[in-house]
C-alpha cells in the first residue's frame, strides 16, 4: 500500500481534486526548484501511461521527476490527488471550449466545438497528455472516477450550462461521445479511412452531428417515458 | 523476447490473423482436450485485460488455463495470434450487424444498429471481452493494428457493402465512433447523467444520429475538395 493508501478502491468517496498539502518538508527537499511541480507531472504523465494507474507509484514519479518523493507528496498529496493533477493539466487546453460554445452564432455551436476539439487532437503536445490519462482512466475504476469528476466540473457542467437546456448535460455527453469516439478511432486505433481524411472532412461529418446532439429537437421517448 | 518475436513491433506487416500450426506437439500436450480452445481464449482475455498487451505472454496465458504454452502455440501461433482470436471471439456476437443493416428498413437503419450494438453492451458476458481487446488496443500499437485489421474485414467492410455508398467506409467509421464514444463513457467512465439514462432513451438520441452517418446526405465539403 504504502504511498497512495488514501486513494485505495473502496475508500470513502471524496473530492479527488481538492488541494491537500500534508507535512511540507522540514528541510529543502531534493529536486526543489523551479520547474519541479511541472517536472513532477510530465513524469506522472509517462509513469501513468507506461505502468497504469494501478501500478504507477509515487516513488517512481518522484525518480522521472529527480525529486524527492516527499516533494511528490507535499505538492499534490496521493497518488490519486497526483492523477488528478495531471488530468486536470490535460483538461487545459480545452478550458476555452465552454467560451466558445456561449459565443457561437446557435448555428455553428456543433462546427466550434469540432474546430476546437480537433485542433487539440491534431497536436500532439496537447493530445500525448490526453491520452496518457484516457488509458489509465480505461483501464482502472478510481482513474476513472476522477477523469469524469474533472471532465464533469471543467467541461460538460459549464458548457451545459450555456446551452441552457432542461437535458443540456445529457446532450454535452452524447457530443463528448461523438468527439472522443471519433479521437480514439482517428489518432489511437488509426480505423480507416477515417484516420487518413483531412482534417477539413472529418470536421463536415461531425459539425452537424455535435449540433444536432446539443441543440436538435428531442426525439420522441419511449412509451411511459416522463 | 521469447514467444512473440514474430509478433515484434518494426516486424513486417502481415496478415495477423491468418491461420499458423507450428509444429504440432510430438505427445498430448498437457491440459488438451475438449474446451481447451475456450480456456485458453478466456485466459488471454484476462492476461491482455490485467497486464496489458505488452506484458502479457504466451507462458502466463498457458498457465491460466491449464494448459502448455507448447499448446497454446499450436492451436494459435504468436502471442499477436491469440490476441487476433481473442479479438475474433470478442466480435463474435457482433457479427449479424450487417444482416441486420442489409435487412432494415431504409428509415431505420440507424436505431437497428444502436438497438444491436447497445445490447451487446448492456451483457456483461458479450461486454467485458470487447473492453478486454479495447483496453489493450488504445495502449499498444501492435494491439490496435490487429483491433483495426479485424474490425474492418468483420464489421466495417461488411456494413459498408450493404450501404453501397462511395463514402460507405468512412459513414461506418464516423458511425462507429459514435458508438464507440458513448460505450466507453456510458459502461467505462460512466460519465453522467449518460451512464445512468435508460437503455431506451439513449437509443432515441443516438439512432438519428447512426442513420445520418450512414444514410444522410454528404455534406459540403472544403473549398477545392474532390
Amino acid at each position: 500500500m504504502s504511498e497512495g493508501a488514501e486513494g485505495a478502491e473502496g475508500a470513502p468517496a471524496r473530492d479527488p481534486v481538492a488541494p491537500r498539502r500534508r507535512g511540507r518538508p522540514a528541510r529543502r527537499a531534493a529536486g526543489e526548484g523551479p520547474g519541479a511541480r511541472e517536472r513532477i507531472l510530465a513524469s506522472a504523465r509517462g509513469e501513468f501511461a507506461e505502468r497504469g494507474y494501478d501500478k504507477a507509484s509515487v516513488r517512481a514519479i518522484a525518480r522521472g521527476a529527480g525529486v524527492d518523493a516527499a516533494l511528490v507528496h507535499h505538492y499534490f498529496g496521493t497518488k490519486e490527488q497526483v492523477f488528478a493533477a495531471a488530468v486536470e493539466a490535460a483538461l487545459t487546453p480545452a478550458l476555452g471550449v465552454p467560451e466558445l460554445v456561449g459565443g457561437a452564432a446557435p448555428g455553428e455551436v456543433g462546427e466550434t466545438v469540432v474546430r476546437a476539439f480537433l485542433a487539440l487532437w491534431e497536436d500532439p503536445a496537447a493530445r500525448d497528455p490526453v491520452l496518457a490519462i484516457l488509458r489509465s482512466a480505461v483501464s482502472n475504476e478510481r482513474a476513472a472516477e476522477v477523469f469524469r469528476t474533472l471532465v464533469t466540473r471543467h467541461l460538460v457542467s459549464r458548457v451545459a450550462a450555456r446551452l441552457g437546456a432542461e437535458d443540456a448535460e445529457f446532450r454535452v455527453n452524447l457530443a463528448v461521445a461523438q468527439l472522443v469516439g471519433a479521437a480514439v478511432l482517428r489518432y489511437v486505433v488509426k480505423l480507416e479511412p477515417l484516420a487518413s481524411e483531412p482534417v477539413e472532412s472529418v470536421v463536415a461529418r461531425l459539425a452537424p452531428v455535435v449540433q444536432l446532439h446539443l441543440t436538435g429537437p428531442v426525439p420522441p421517448g419511449p412509451p411511459g417515458a416522463p
